[in-house]
């Protein structure tokens, strides 16, 4: 986590294009600049970016086939480690002073540069929102993500990918 | 939103059923139909329809892989514009008097005639829930949907597409 | 429900493969373990799982295009019948006398056997997290779900699939 869904005409993307426009998503949550805007800089392993290819006449908005729309789907896990009381989100709460409505006003504000040289710049509409996952049911290599901050957290973060947790 | 995805069989349908299907998917919400049963009708463009292929063997239901059988999720925003103290949700309540309970087995005694000659009719077997994400989360080209009866609304509504807000 | 969604490398799994998880995890459902485990023994039809398929090009995590990685989300519908005032959560809780966070734990105690033969014994990492949905919002084949011990439920049961209900 974060996950991000893009449901994308075929041949849309090269490969290059598509490794790219993953990376600009992934520095949405792991880059300074994440941890100007929230607080925080996560692992960059946490950001899974799949992108699904559809078919025209498979892709109908409004009741038209659509060949040039690209709808996004992200889950956000709302918490850190389940038996954390602070979650990642009332972190950014605090670190940015905004409420909910104004974080992800904020949130957009960083997303719109990153996809706008693959998407608008090329002519593509897109939909997208954010849905929330409970942090209790999230597992990497079924391990709970560690607290930021803790020697396991350093670990992941350092070997970019999961390994097994020592609690310290 | 509202977005759906169905999972269906290979070659279930043909270019002209999937058109055919998602427009009577979109008429649950924008039509004078939905206006009288919801008390709202959303511009077309609105509804998103995704129609994924699943391979027999890739689509295993209770153990057994299916050919007959069709997964619908949809996605539902309840909430109209992020910075508006009422929602679609409560519009619909105040408008239908129901409950959200009674509300949903009114959406599906609205939905069931939409499906069932695609499906039911066809011999598909079918299961569908309804999900529902932030308002807050929700964005079209990137910008926050306007509230229903704004200049917004009425000009996306006319032109059946997204365009920068004027906020009047 | 419970809908499973397993995002997978092209050819990461033969048909019989497939067949075989898929029945595990119905078993987490559906069998005497599920019974002991949570109180509840589903009919073996109310999980469905379907296999997604991604190129590695498509599935990029921490930036990299990945060919051993699977990406799984669940999906739980958090009740029973919409017009019951027990859950089958609530069941689950009271059954084990667990918290939410601590039927989690014991949840992925049950669920990471069922999936390492497939998974991280062949090498793959994994990331996996449940969503829930609002119970009244499900349907299948257009009906509400009986209640666990009804005529309507045993008949289910029995025929493993879904038919008209008599709500006895």
């Amino acid at each position: 986590m974060p996950l991000w869904h893009l449901y994308v005409p075929e041949d849309a993307f090269t490969d290059e294009d598509m490794a790219d426009l993953a990376n600009r998503i992934t520095d949405i949550y792991s880059s300074p600049e994440a941890m100007e805007n929230w607080g925080f800089w996560f692992p960059r392993f946490y950001t899974s970016v799949i992108f699904n290819e559809v078919k025209p006449e498979r892709f109908i908005v409004g009741g038209k086939p659509r060949d040039k729309f690209i709808q996004i789907e992200v889950v956000h896990i709302a918490g850190g480690e389940p038996d954390s009381d602070r979650t990642p989100n009332e972190r950014a709460a605090e670190y940015t002073g905004l409420t909910e409505t104004e974080l992800m006003e904020k949130y957009y504000q960083v997303v719109y540069p990153k996809l706008k040289p693959y998407i608008e710049d090329r002519g593509y509409e897109w939909e997208m929102h954010v849905e929330n996952a409970p942090a209790h049911s999230w597992r990497i290599d079924g391990q709970v993500a560690p607290f930021p901050g803790s020697k396991d957290w350093d670990r992941w973060f350092e070997d970019d990918r999961a390994s097994a947790r020592t609690y310290t």
